[in-house]
């Protein structure tokens, strides 16, 4: 059975897998270095979390395109996390265990099935928070890139350090970045039209992703062959034997203790933002993202990295799209590009140490940037200011205070429009479209009105955050209608009645009775009708309940509640 | 006009407003000076928070009938409150800054416009409140009914202390207090049908309400006669000229900082409750609360409190309905209180050196119990599981940790709730009810179903809480009708989209489309659909929109989006 299913897949997807690992690998070496400097861990970090991850992720995920390994915004929240650890841990220890806390959240969270928290972000705080940390690791760049000694993850503490720093630039590491920078931004903009004039399209793009990586070779050649080290460029320098171990990571309980906050924060950022890629892509595929399952694959391929030497891990959304572009069509092309990594990482090793960290850092710059979108925001200033002011304040905070503020403040902001959402319900007074048996706002419709009978829909589930309201805002329509007898609630808004909202409709129908004016519902949903009659509303609701609102207008078949 | 007023007000609402006084006089002594025991203040700061404040709420608030001064609950809070104080400083000097701290709170609450937050707190956290504290507030008395040394606000504190008692009971003062209880239970249940065999029921009901003040006057009688003190019975004693004196409360900042949280909370448990008592009392008389006039009389009533010696007060709901019950017409009966209540200071400050504390805490105990009430959680239980857990959890919380715990973990938790609420939205397929252009649930209703369309509802908002979750429950759907070209949906419960919901609108548009389904919408609200035109849904919405779901299934008179 199993050989079968193999002897299948070779003559399927096999070719179109290796492909796509290989084009995959051709970005993943650069950016895993590069994201393992951003996070200030040793550049082989990046590459240990670069292989056994992608093999665990390919066990235990769903997507076949995902394409797992160092993320940038992660790596920016790693480096503001390892901040925290306790004097006299290494960087490398606690990113360890921070990786081991992350691959534990998700697992707790796919077992307790808590997959849904992550609705916790909303478009504005994601795409705000995107933002932001692409705009704070560029800055957290800039130093590398002109050869300062001045660092930082955020705007303040870069410009303190830059202030303080001992040396502002050096001329030819600035060089080297410069030119890294707009070799990198031109291939990126004008490389894929130069190479369609000789090959057909799709071969052409295949070509122009081997630009970084020929950057990359280029630098290192020159800074080899000009001795560069010497006029006093940064280089990334010679790597330790690139031999990954499995090892637990160190159980300082200080260190774990010390990590929780940042792990339940970037497991979050890293599950929901890994979940946003795959749904977009398998979107454009037809297929299904099982977000239980990519919490399982997430939580194995961070305890690989754990147990192997790596960094936290996530999905890359431009990997993502290169793999998906490239053909792949199973999860054993993560496989494959984590073989393609092991292969590259032993002809590597010698290479690697010429490499200047100012060609890295422009290598970050031009890949966080070229994601950088305004669309949303202008979205959501036209569609929603207030959800808009989300957005841009999520975004500064994250430039200036970090990313654990921003989330916090972002979600908090969320929960609190929604409740300013149900509190304020649209009242319509409402009329019958002549001719049919259907009502609407009579503002905004040529209506006919019923003598004696005021028809009233209120959009919004009655909640305890408007229940309170619920009487003032029926006395007020009341009021315009003196000879009203009756008032009929249209409920096919009211999605939900908690138990203040129930209270509320006992005191409404209260006070109309004190007026002489009855209260009848009509269209109430199923699931509400149930409920109340589990509350034992037939001891007080005098009114009658209508299947239609038309119905409940005429007076006619209507049933006691 | 003034005097044209003050003749009028004479010869109408002055007659009652005496009565009303002088019946809430009766019940006012009493509990203020219970009240301020409870908060572990002496006895006369009670007394002085039943003048000042009194006149205050008069010229600010609103309502004729709530009866301001020192309340059980707040009682409570303000020990706990007290506990935060920094060394060295007195609980009265505490005390004041405290009412000074939550009047300017609710003045700023009240110039802010920030009324809305009293929604805040839901009828199950409200109520599991109330229950925990009235709960907390018998079992801080119980060791000064019995004469113990110990002292406590909630379980653990009274528990640990009773256990590490010095005097664990003292036989005398737990015969005054359980003699005061017995007498003060049995008026309460039995003295208004006893005394009505005699004269008319309203008479009956205005002696009864004379009973407890009869206790304390028998209580005093007899620890004077037998000299009570020196049998070690625990008395009120000497009280201090009572000379109210108009004097800023101390400026001492560490003080003011360290009293903020709780009077932050104390200013919404006041508001909330006081607004509670007087809307429901106002429903009875036909009449209208405006929240922000409540704000501002309570505002004052706390500010003025601050600066004549006093507590912090609210509306009692006790004294309330007996305010409401003798007749209150307007808010001069509250001046009236404390004109009686000045002349009664006067004349009692030397009786009550005599009063035994075990007889106050039997008032407290009854005052408080009287109140419970049980059905709330039977109606909880029965209509909404969770909603049952929120309020036994909040009543658990105030008897094992406080009220900041209790309120913080209540109003968190019923947010919770409503987000799961809107994130787990009631789907409905829907047909035609026969013979009719009403659309409902096809597994309630016997309906007619149109070959190729697929009409659905989903009960909720599109908000960001569900916005993940669109496009799997609409495909779900889809799966169980092969031969579908078109999904109309019924966008009646939509109350409200927000940004992450029409990206969510947009991506159903796009799988759908890639199923050859097409998607219109029916029914879509007046400010929905303004938002959705607003943010340029033209460019991309390729369906149409139906003012009526009936014309949507048919596919007649839509209008492009």
């Amino acid at each position: 059975m199993r050989s079968d299913r193999w002897a299948r897949y070779r003559s399927g997807a096999l070719h179109d897998d290796l492909i796509a690992a290989l084009v995959v690998s051709v970005l993943l070496i650069p950016q895993s270095l590069a994201y393992a400097q951003l996070a200030g861990l040793p550049p082989q970090v990046g590459l240990y979390a670069s292989l056994l991850p992608l093999v665990a992720y390919a066990a235990l995920g769903s997507s076949p395109v995902l394409g797992i390994g160092p993320v940038a915004v992660l790596a920016l929240m790693i480096a503001q996390a390892l901040a925290q650890r306790p004097e006299g841990v290494g960087m490398h220890d606690a990113a360890l265990v921070l990786a081991a806390e992350i691959g534990l959240v998700l697992a707790g969270a796919a077992w307790l099935r808590l997959d849904a928290l992550a609705s916790l972000l909303s478009v504005p705080v994601l795409h705000g928070f995107e933002t932001g940390a692409t705009l704070s690791i560029a800055l957290s760049q800039l130093p590398l890139l002109v050869g300062s000694s001045a660092r930082g993850n955020s705007l303040p503490t870069v410009l303190g350090s830059w202030h303080h720093a001992q040396t502002p630039w050096t001329p030819l590491t600035a060089l080297y970045g410069g030119l890294a920078l707009l070799a990198l931004w031109a291939s990126r903009r004008h490389l894929l039209d130069w190479l369609s004039r000789w090959s057909p399209r799709p071969r052409a793009a295949m070509a122009a992703r081997f630009a970084p990586l020929l950057v990359l070779a280029a630098a290192i050649g020159c800074a080899g062959a000009t001795g560069a080290a010497q006029h006093g460029v940064a280089l990334v320098g010679e790597l330790p034997a690139l031999a990954p171990t499995l090892a637990l990571p160190p159980l300082d309980a200080e260190l774990w203790r010390r990590m929780v906050p940042s792990a339940l924060l970037i497991a979050l950022v890293a599950f929901v933002s890994s979940l946003v890629v795959g749904e977009s892509l398998a979107r454009r595929r037809g297929e299904r993202v099982v977000a239980r399952r990519e919490l399982m694959g997430l939580a194995g391929a961070n305890l690989a990295a754990a147990l192997s030497g790596g960094m936290p891990v996530a999905a890359s959304f431009s990997r993502s799209v290169v793999n998906a572009d490239a053909g792949s069509r199973t999860r054993m092309a993560g496989v494959f590009t984590a073989a393609t990594m092991a292969l590259a990482m032993l002809l590597l090793a010698k290479p690697l140490a010429w490499l200047p960290e100012a060609v890295l850092a422009a290598t970050i710059i031009v890949a966080v940037l070229s994601g950088l979108s305004l669309a949303p925001y202008r979205l959501a200033w036209r569609y929603a200011r207030s959800e808009w002011a989300v957005m841009a304040g999520v975004t500064a905070l994250t430039v200036l205070q970090g990313a654990a503020w921003a989330l916090g403040v972002g979600v908090a902001a969320s929960i609190a429009l929604l409740l300013r959402q149900t509190a304020r319900p649209h009242v319509a007074l409402i009329g019958r479209i002549p001719g049919s048996e259907h009502f609407r706002n009579a503002d905004r419709h040529d209506v006919e009105m019923t003598p004696g009978v005021v028809g009233l829909r209120i959009d919004e589930s009655l909640l305890f955050t408007n229940a309170r309201e619920l009487t003032d805002v029926v006395m007020l329509q009341l009021a315009r209608h003196a000879g009203a007898h009756r008032v009929v609630l249209l409920m096919s808004p009211v999605n939900c009645i908690d138990v203040s909202g129930l209270e509320a409709l006992q005191a409404l129908q209260g006070e109309l009775a004190a007026r002489g004016v009855r209260l009848d519902l009509s269209e109430v949903k199923g699931p509400v009708l149930d409920g109340l009659r589990r509350a034992g509303w037939g001891r007080w609701f005098r009114g009658r309940v209508f299947l239609s609102h038309h119905q409940g207008m005429l007076g006619e078949h209507g049933s006691d509640g």
